[in-house]
């Protein structure tokens, strides 16, 4: 890992573990704006920090106060210092509208709280189950006095636009007159920015203005506006006070808001209750088309039916409301509670900030803070969506319409930017384009990209023909016509998408990123494939859709064309994907020499700098390794991950949780552990340091991606769920559940075996790794997850026959042709290496240089003399032993492969007379990379079907070793032992190959150690 | 020309033409704002547009009324919408000080100008000899009355800190009471910024506060500073009044200023003279340091001096000055005065517009406008410098001084950018960064070099070593620090400079920028030679500047490694030096299709558009042709001129005037013309539609540069003046004078001949097409320009000796091995052909397809049975007549050379044994681009040391004749006529080949198409 970008050791959990709650027992001012942010309660429409009723009165600037409404936002002009055409030209800004939540407590006329009492215990708890905030308080006064409250807060999960708190004093030992003032405070602005790019807003001012306020009875109103968006927002609070005494009542108004003050006599011991019941209505219609006494009635309505149905029912509904959640989103990890309270909270605050009406999104931060000014980004479609498409379908569903409410914006856009089709926003709440910083901004076309995949997963998880009709097949179409116009057709590249920039912001403005182009080849073929799909499914609503955005066929062809020819640039020297063309072509940042008070890198470089170096922010060819899987080999993607981890600072939130699952698909299940530590606990911990500004909500929703795709190995392909689980030794099990078709499935795992449960649906067909399996109800199918011997892969040369002595033998023949002095001492440098580097060691001892032209020639010469060999070769030439070997392990019905770097290997088994015997042959040049690199013998159990740890390799040389270890293999060296380190088992010769051993030392019967003897 | 950036074709001119002023006869109010900037005046220090005394009464936003003081700026915060680290912080912006010019003329209580009385006569003049600007005009009062008003104003070049108008009025036909009302006015603001990123300032508020205002006796005096540079200005004004009638004179103050009102009875017919002395004194001092009665003294005594000294002495000095100037910077077109008039007024401006303090410089739009902001640019280093460096070398010097007082700001900006040594900053006055966009700001880090540029010409004109010892190398080494710093050694590569933006700005952060690159391998290279001549030449001052900034020999060794190992990209397929490494990436712009109200592109494409094409806003690798003409081959600059000019788009001013340079050099003289058309008289015939906003003092002193390189040729190198003068055919002659290590020539070139005059100094040695001439004083030299025959140069196969017959031969013998059919059909194609594109042509029927190393092999092998041939020729071989030619063009001292696209040539000519005959041969190997590319005609001229004006090319084969063509050759063509239309002279057959024949045609004596019968 690069960045140092991680708590010190010796941290302190911030709150006690608890399997379905985060509780707080202790209250520390200093980390006060980061509890704030933590027991946020909201309900995807609603949300409120987790301030205190009775206000802040400790350290300035040690409280955000915050109550956002999704979707609320005011707008601001942008003004840069250098403008230039296209740039975006409005800003807006998710509102803290008025505050609702004030209820101070008065005892004897002296203000009570946390700040002028001494605090004789305190309890605060977020129940995930309940959907309640509680806090208990003792408090006691300067006079001895004790006071015991109690506050249940909620925002209603079942009803939009209501919020309740129920507010319980005690007095413990004494009687005294007791003073609630329950206010609607409207005199609220949002945090201004103050140079870090990623908090704080460009309003500068206070956007909201007060219409009207009242307060009547126990009733209090204000109404307010914006003053640029001209948007309308109605706050209600009904009371109810339950006190053995009566109380006197008094209504009042403020400047900008309006208060209700219950005073009564309260009894020693004896609780009092005020219920209050909260309700936002907004409107966006201009102030002269707006039925203003009608929102007010719906407004006071709410509050009012909330006070009639009581806090109790309320109560109830939440909790209903939240089992059938958590139906759908059980997890567990048994062994360690911490990961599983992480797990667990990330559900429940996604739940409470996701916006459900189809006209809301979710923000960087949910509803929990300010910080990117509650901008919804591509970290919705790439790493929320999927949490949701499994979990609660529904809510995907709401949030891709969402984004079709907004796609005639995406269409203005793309018409400034002199494109065709639509493009949707890198930053927005209205739909319109609001990033002030185009090289991380608008030069993000990938967002198109990631809506489109998640419309196509949310169409395999779903099949939503008719959301498809509706509303996605537009959506997809007019977001593919961007790809077909922005990209070019570049002469010796192919279809190429320039001047971009990736997931990866610490480079910008590039060509090729291979994230953005991969997704958009998927893209492209999608649309394409869905557009010849409906044309023939449903001609008469294709027709329609085709016309009304003037759609001909020779542009779906043009769709499938670009997507054939997509470039994606690829480094064949050291067989990496290439983050972007230059990658490079660029300087390794030092990191040795980069302090650890520098990181995150943003805070401390010029871009300039940081744009200059091989250096990440984030995953981003990782990323791509994880969304578009199939495109990938593993050896591709761990040669992918071990290069670009290594240079990645994760100084974004999105990274960790994406390496994490890429490092359990390729078996490095220490580093995908380490990495879900991160992302799983991130903002309970306060990892990045800046949970005060609101939680991460792309990262909540990756850890539970690292959950069910990482260690689950869960990938959906082609209308299939397929697994892979693989658990951290740590762990004793782990369960998730998941939608999928309107089936519901848990898949638990242990160390011993993955159990498939239906709950739900008839039933399902899955794939455990890459075997398919017939789910039914109440039958469960267990697999073991033990290693068992499936497959054999043998190297040819050395291992089945000698023919690196005729390698020799051909090198001998050219060597001399050339006057190049060659002895038998090279012969073992030669083994398991490739032509052209063989003739380069051949040639190290000539007197002179060889043209490239001269080097081709001769390398084609040792060919021909090879080739001529090999013809006379025949069965004799078998090594000891082999023969038999191989008829023992067909008779037990293993799969056999050859993987060769020769490439002739397939002749030469011809001649050897051994074709029969094996199910796969892989050759050199089917591979990018040759041994010590994994890819060969990778690619041979791909053949085959078979999963790595179920393999054995066999090998001669130390290269080939050290490839099949790689794979994850069991190597067996055939050879001298010295040279056989890294191999489990170690013969001398071919003549000892014994299945029946073999198979003893692969379950580990019998301990590798002593077959090294 | 890509652009449609010109003129529409009857553009009528807004000025008559004059040798040595710009005469405006009409006033036309709708051209105000552009007459405003041509006729403004300044000296460097103090700048005027050409505003009325009178005031503005026209149409609102139809004059910018402006005063500017060079160096004297207000600052402001920049806000960036999104901020990050190391953005500029402070924006600075040159200020529109009081406006002192204003005298308003009353007639019998009625005021009286242009607005409000009938123009009868007007006249208005910039003489650039006297430097005053004087209108005359006669008003027609309502009444009939008719008053002559006649100014003269100067502002003085010998005086830094004074100005002065005489104004004189005539009461033509009546006796009436006169009123002058001279004003000072403080209430004046800049330009705020609209959109247009090159227009307007931040400044959104007044800068100036008024400190003091007084008006007593006949002496105004304001004093006002800024509100957060707080840097002080104070400005007076003195009066004489000479009237016939003794006046009343009222002086009194307003809010933000002062005046005297004089009032006198005039006679009919008798004029009256008010002469106005003006000054402005700055500090830059704390308010609280400032001396202020010390400053006002001085102040007020510049005024009262020239007030005593008299308008007539301030005249006299004035043309004094100019005088000087002008013997220094003559230059004459004949043949084309408006293009004679655009160079005398560009000069003119540029030494009014320089700052000569050594304090200031020259921003962009000089003291003329508000354009930039009053900013200075890589412009002055590259452009203006030059300039003045060969007229004016002392205003060089305080170019150069300019930036050293700036160099610890310029290490500070290193500091933030985490860079080593001194980065100058993009736009400045003060020295800070005020780039507020970096990725065409900071990112220019070019500036460096440029700046490095302009001290290596200064150094080489003036050999000024005590400016090195004491400034130069100081700044020279810190700036060459920052290179070593930024680039990286990149595998494959070499060192790179990545992530910057070269001079054309529609493309950014690119990596290895040819023109960044190129400069700063000059730069590094002329830091280590000049740290290492010093180490040696002056021990003493190199220690203790060494010592100062901590440079040890290490480090300059470090950049004469960087400097030898820069990378510069490079397509050795197109053979053109590349932008930068990913240029051809990109696609091309469709030029075809975009409207001609597009332009400039900038301010109708989001820079992502533009970035992502192939698209120019101004030359760039070209300009490093320029700058660095010796990198680059003359074919090279040909090859780099046509690809990159029909991507140009000229919307930079800065490069019609470099496209004009290397046209002229490659010879293509009709596309100098029309470049220098549109530079040379740029502002006076507003062809970038934006003089109002200032002039565009780069283009200014590019069309002198396009003059004297461009025409004349002249380039700097290794201390010697080198000429290649051509003059367009529409001239009849030019001149122009240099002046160079303290001696002035002068050079004029007719169509016939160039004439070197030495006007000072005792002697000068300059370089006449690669030919030294030692000049003495007194002894002009004359050099015909007439074509004359000096060279042949000789195609070998074909011409010389038959070997075609062998080629094929030997591709037969390759072919039949292979199996493939050959017929002689394909003989002719393999002519001049290169031998992998031979083999392509062989194998073209070939059944099968051949992998790249076979093609190799055969190829090889090829070769091989060629040079077995070759081996056996013998002079026997020899084509007809060829001998017998030879010796009579070497009997007759011509030279010769062999261009052969063999690679076995050297041998050939050996075994015919005409060795002795041939001066040079260059064999394909050498070259970069094949026949039809001139470049191997063009490398054996060179080789040879002869104009290519004044050789002959000999070929058999068409892509040779163009090839002779393209490289400015007469071509004589062996072979058929049909296939030889481009040549000069076409024979049958060697045997007709005669030096006497030959000459006569080449010299035009017999008619080519007499001979192609």
């Amino acid at each position: 890992m690069a960045g140092t970008n991680t708590r010190d050791p010796d941290f302190k959990p911030f709150y006690a573990y608890d399997e379905w709650a985060v509780v707080e027992t202790a209250w520390d001012e200093a980390t006060n704006l980061h509890d704030e942010t933590i027991f946020s309660l909201g309900n995807g429409y609603l949300g409120m920090r987790g301030n205190f009723e009775e206000g802040w009165r400790g350290e300035a600037g040690r409280s955000t106060r915050g109550t956002y409404i999704n979707g609320f936002y005011e707008t601001e002009p942008i003004r840069y210092p250098e403008d230039a055409y296209g740039y975006a030209r409005i800003g807006q800004t998710m509102l803290n509208v008025a505050d609702a939540r004030g209820i101070e407590l008065h005892v004897d006329g002296e203000r009570v709280d946390l700040f002028s009492c001494k605090l004789l215990d305190y309890k605060r708890t977020l129940d995930f189950r309940k959907g309640v905030l509680t806090r208990a308080m003792r408090l006691e006064l300067a006079n001895g006095y004790q006071v015991d409250v109690r506050i249940e807060r909620l925002v209603s999960l079942a009803r939009k636009h209501a919020a309740a708190i129920r507010y319980a004093v005690t007095t413990v030992n004494f009687h005294g007159l007791v003073g609630l003032v329950s206010t609607i405070d409207g005199a609220v602005r949002n945090q201004v920015s103050k140079g870090d790019p990623r908090i704080g807003s460009a309003l500068t001012e206070p956007a909201l203005e007060t219409i009207d306020r009242t307060a009547v009875g126990t009733l209090a109103f204000l109404q307010q506006r914006t003053k640029r968006s001209r948007f309308t927002v109605m706050c209600a609070a009904e009371h109810r006070l339950e006190s053995e005494e009566p109380a006197a009542i008094q209504a009042g108004t403020t400047a900008d808001g309006a208060a209700i003050r219950f005073t009564f006599a309260a009894h020693k011991g004896v609780p009092s209750t005020l219920v209050k019941t909260i309700a936002y209505h907004t409107s966006k219609e201009e102030p002269s088309e707006l039925d203003e006494p009608k929102l007010r009635l719906e407004t006071e309505h709410t509050a009012q039916k909330a006070k009639a149905d009581g806090f109790e029912a309320l109560l109830r509904e939440q909790e209903a409301f939240l089992a059938a959640f958590w139906r759908r989103a059980e997890l567990s990890i048994e062994g360690d509670p911490s990961l599983q309270q992480g797990l667990r909270f990330n559900a429940f605050q996604l739940l409470q900030s996701v916006g459900r009406d189809g006209e809301t999104n979710i923000g960087a931060k949910g509803l929990t803070g300010e910080g990117y000014e509650g901008h919804y980004f591509w970290d919705t479609e790439t790493y929320i969506l999927p949490f949701f498409l499994y979990t609660s379908p529904d809510i995907a569903k709401q949030l891709l319409t969402y984004r079709y409410s907004i796609l005639d914006k995406a269409r203005a856009r793309a018409r400034t930017m002199s494109h065709k089709g639509a493009l949707f926003a890198w930053r927005t709440i209205g739909g319109e384009e609001t990033s002030a910083y185009f090289p991380a901004g608008t030069a993000q076309y990938h967002i198109n990209a990631d809506i489109a995949y998640a419309l196509k997963k949310y169409m395999a998880a779903t099949e939503d023909e008719s959301f498809l009709i509706e509303k996605g097949a537009e959506l997809l179409f007019e977001t593919a016509r961007l790809w077909a116009d922005l990209g070019d057709y570049i002469p010796h590249k192919g279809f190429c998408i320039n001047g971009v920039t990736g997931p990866d912001e610490y480079t910008a403005l590039v060509n090729n990123n291979a994230f953005t182009n991969l997704m958009a080849k998927d893209h492209l073929e999608f649309a394409a494939a869905t557009a010849r799909r409906l044309r023939e499914s449903d001609r008469e609503a294709y027709r329609s859709l085709a016309s009304r955005i003037a759609l001909d066929d020779a542009e779906v062809d043009a769709w499938q064309r670009a997507a054939e020819r997509m470039y994606v640039p690829y480094d064949a020297e050291r067989g990496i994907t290439l983050q972007d063309d230059a990658f490079l072509d660029r300087a390794e940042w030092d990191f040795d020499h980069a302090p650890s008070d520098k990181y995150p890198l943003l805070l401390h470089y010029h871009p300039l700098v940081i744009y200059r170096h091989q250096v990440l922010k984030q995953a981003d060819v990782v990323l791509a390794s994880f969304l578009q899987s199939h495109r990938f080999t593993l050896a591709q993607k761990r040669r992918d991950f071990d290069f670009y981890e290594r240079l990645t600072t994760h100084d974004s939130s999105l990274s960790p949780c994406i390496y994490s699952i890429i490092a359990s698909e390729i078996g490095r299940i220490d580093k995908a552990c380490d990495y879900f530590l991160r992302t799983a606990r991130m903002d309970l911990d306060d990892r990045n340091g800046n949970t005060k500004d609101g939680l991460h909500t792309a990262a909540m929703a990756g850890a539970w991606l690292s959950l069910a795709s990482g260690f689950g190995g869960m990938r959906e392909r082609e209308g299939t769920l397929r697994f892979a689980p693989r658990i951290p030794p740590k762990w004793t099990a782990y369960a998730f559940v998941v939608s999928f078709r309107g089936k519901l499935l848990r898949v638990r795992v242990t160390a011993e075996d993955a159990t498939y449960t239906l709950l739900e649906g008839s039933e399902l067909t899955v794939e455990h790794e890459g075997r398919p399996l017939g789910l039914k109800p109440g039958a469960p199918e267990v697999v073991s997850l033990r290693p068992r011997l499936e497959a054999i892969v043998f190297d040819l040369d050395g291992v089945l026959v000698d023919t690196a002595s005729f390698h020799y033998e051909c090198w001998k023949a050219v060597a001399d042709e050339q006057g190049v002095p060659i002895d038998p001492s090279v012969n073992e440098r030669l083994k398991g290496v490739d032509r052209r580097t063989s003739l380069d060691i051949v040639l190290e001892r000539a007197s002179r240089t060889y043209s490239e032209e001269e080097k081709a020639s001769l390398a084609e010469r040792k060919n021909r003399l090879y080739v001529e060999r090999i013809e006379k070769l025949t069965p004799a030439a078998l090594l000891p032993g082999v023969e038999a070997f191989l008829r023992d392990v067909k008779s037990r019905g293993l799969k056999t492969a050859i993987a060769s770097a020769s490439r002739n290997a397939r002749r030469v088994v011809e001649r050897l007379g051994l074709t029969a015997y094996f199910d796969a042959i892989v050759e050199a040049g089917a591979v990018a990379k040759g041994k010590p690199d994994p890819e060969i013998f990778m690619t041979a159990a791909e053949a085959l079907g078979v999963p790595y740890r179920n393999c054995v390799g066999v090998e001669d040389a130390e290269a080939g070793v050290a490839a099949i270890k790689a794979a994850g293999m069991f190597a067996v060296g055939v050879g001298l032992e010295e040279r056989m380190r890294e191999a489990d088992w170690v013969l001398s010769g071919t003549d000892a190959l014994d299945l029946e051993a073999l198979t003893d030392r692969f379950l580990g019967r019998v301990p590798t150690a002593v077959a090294r003897e």
